[in-house]
């Protein structure tokens, strides 16, 4: 074995003593558990519709999309899935990439530059950081989602080219952002607000449209959306919505538009297929908020740290990183898929499992897997 | 208009005079244009067999993976791919990501951390270049395909941990990298050798298995493999391929790998299929050389400087970004898709149409479209 190979391997035996060794473990098509552990909030990743609307396009137009959007990549259904996704987040113009990790590196690119100062919240996800580190700018990593310490930052910099990144649901702790408040700070100090409103998308605000929208910035001109469209939309990719200045921007320089191929046209037309059920699902959003108070009722009764779900996203502390795993495994074992998440995946370097909930679940299973959760913690 | 907004505004009004403007032209499903722009060069993206087994995978797990690899997004359709890919490619191990784009930042941030020096050809793809830059390593642009000068760059940095990056077939150019001539370097200073084989798998080698194959450098412990599945392959995501120590260290600290959503098993079990077809396709194999062969023949006798193609790529040099525009919008106006490649997708600051074959296309329909492109002739 070659001395890289070696090195690769010590450094994997460093992670195995500390129980951070990672295994997959694929799921059958028939697999029969229940899901607290995936982004399929609304549970239509499987709706008969976002199906017969991607098989029609499979069928139509091929697989692949055979290129870049700005060669042979761009197609109706992208184009359909852009002006829908527009209209629903109340953004002038929306582009569609292929995952919301280049969505995001996109998005951070395009609003800064060498002279930019960007502030990101500590508790940002891996692609917006990515983003950061890559612009170019430097980095402020602020408090999380502290106004007061934001406005203090920004005091700190006068007459900069500022913008503040964050998301609005935290993927691991699920906690909003108090996006109103932030806006109020970033407006008064000319800067840019970008959100990251993955999990929001689809479960905060009237229709659905997110959290921006929920906190009544839907279409601000300074304020820049993205999201995946692999959460609650069911599919996969990801959105970077805004002033159409910043769309225009980013067809003509983004290098993860420009030098990607575009996403299938079936996972495209299955995506908008799943936009026109979501934003009519408000009973699927309510069955979600039964759900999150369900969970921390149960949780809490059973004497479980667990931070209250903004939307469908909530976690509960585990006493390192191998009782997580442990905990999950036997969670597992008995059925039901939850969330384990360990450094580095999570901001503050504990561990815990996630629980993701979701409204395709039946009643009984889902009552079944909190008793299973509860009887399977260390 | 806000003031970020102007200056975005500002920069597209630059852009424009320079000719550099570019514009998304999404295509309906029934499009009848010849494609000699995409990427589909063994005309596989709407073969019966790809959408049949697309479609069964689609109709079997739903849409979208609903969730990151290590979470929720791993299936029986992913293991099955990565173990075809990895034993077609003669590698020891595969691991498919959402995208191209994403293998590669994910492949080269392995390989390299501070203390590395990255040494990168310089007509390198975007991806690769943004890998580069966010590693952290020292990066040493080196001249294209040159094995001379990487000896010399690494006879200038003895005792240091090298990697160095390219393409096996360039994605502008269409030209060869000399692999053998470049490994013999490498392996000589105990350097990595990590190889973009986008544009070459399913053309290249054996079965098609791609330009490090058809090097004699398939399953080689210091050589590491990336590929598109959006290429010959039809569909849609990336590839990393390589040591089983590589592809475990990817797993556990790849941010790239490990926070995004998985792809869709769809596109998987699609992508699956094409591999299928395309390790027996000597017969499209020998369609693309003939038309290479035919195309450099039309065009050089019509007097085009055009390079000549290892693989499915050749590029026709253009007066210039406004010349190249009105040469591919012609062409198009007549029923043919080019590609019109301007700064700053040109790795030397020229403006080109690039030609991608297509064993897919009718041989009437080819002939048709060289006279096309001679007659649009600026």
């Amino acid at each position: 074995m070659a001395g890289w190979q070696e090195a690769l391997e010590r450094q994997a035996r460093t992670r195995a003593k500390a129980g951070l060794t990672r295994t997959l473990r694929p799921r059958a098509a028939d697999d029969s558990v229940v899901d607290l552990a995936g982004n399929d909030y609304l549970g239509l990743a499987a709706h008969p519709e976002v199906i017969a609307a991607a098989a029609e396009a499979l069928h139509r137009y091929g697989l692949g999309a055979t290129g870049s959007r700005l060669v042979r990549g761009s197609t109706d259904a992208h184009t359909a899935l852009e002006t829908d996704l527009a209209g629903w987040l109340g953004a002038e113009q929306a582009l569609v990439y292929s995952s919301g990790y280049l969505a995001n590196l996109g998005a951070v690119r395009a609003l800064a530059g060498p002279g930019t100062l960007l502030i990101s919240d500590r508790y940002n996800h891996a692609s917006l950081i990515d983003g950061c580190r890559s612009s170019g700018a430097e980095v402020v990593v602020a408090p999380h989602a502290d106004p007061a310490a934001l406005a203090t930052i920004l005091d700190a910099h006068p007459g900069r080219e500022t913008v503040f990144v964050t998301e609005s649901v935290f993927s691991v702790d699920g906690d909003l952002a108090p996006l109103a408040e932030l806006h109020a700070v970033t407006s008064a100090h000319d800067t840019l607000l970008l959100v990251d409103d993955a999990h929001a998308l689809g479960i905060l605000g009237d229709s659905g449209a997110g959290g921006v929208a929920a906190a009544g910035l839907a279409g601000k001109p300074d304020v820049i959306v993205t999201a995946t469209l692999s959460k609650s939309l069911g599919g996969a990719g990801g959105v970077v919505a805004g002033p159409a200045a910043l769309i225009r921007h980013l067809i003509d320089t983004g290098r993860t538009f420009i030098y990607d191929t575009a996403p299938p046209p079936a996972v495209v037309a299955g995506v908008r297929a799943a936009l026109r059920i979501t934003r009519a699902a408000d009973d699927r959003r309510a069955v979600l908020v039964a759900r999150a108070d369900q969970t921390v009722s149960r949780l809490t009764a059973a004497g479980f740290p667990v931070t209250a779900p903004a939307a469908g996203v909530l976690s509960v502390t585990a006493p390192g990183p191998e009782a997580a795993l442990t905990w999950a495994e036997d969670c597992r074992d008995r059925g039901i898929a939850v969330g384990c998440f360990r450094p580095p995946s999570t901001p503050d370097g504990s561990s815990r499992l996630r629980l993701t909930l979701n409204a395709g679940i039946a009643a009984e299973d889902f009552d079944r897997a909190l008793d299973v959760i509860v009887e399977c913690a260390p």
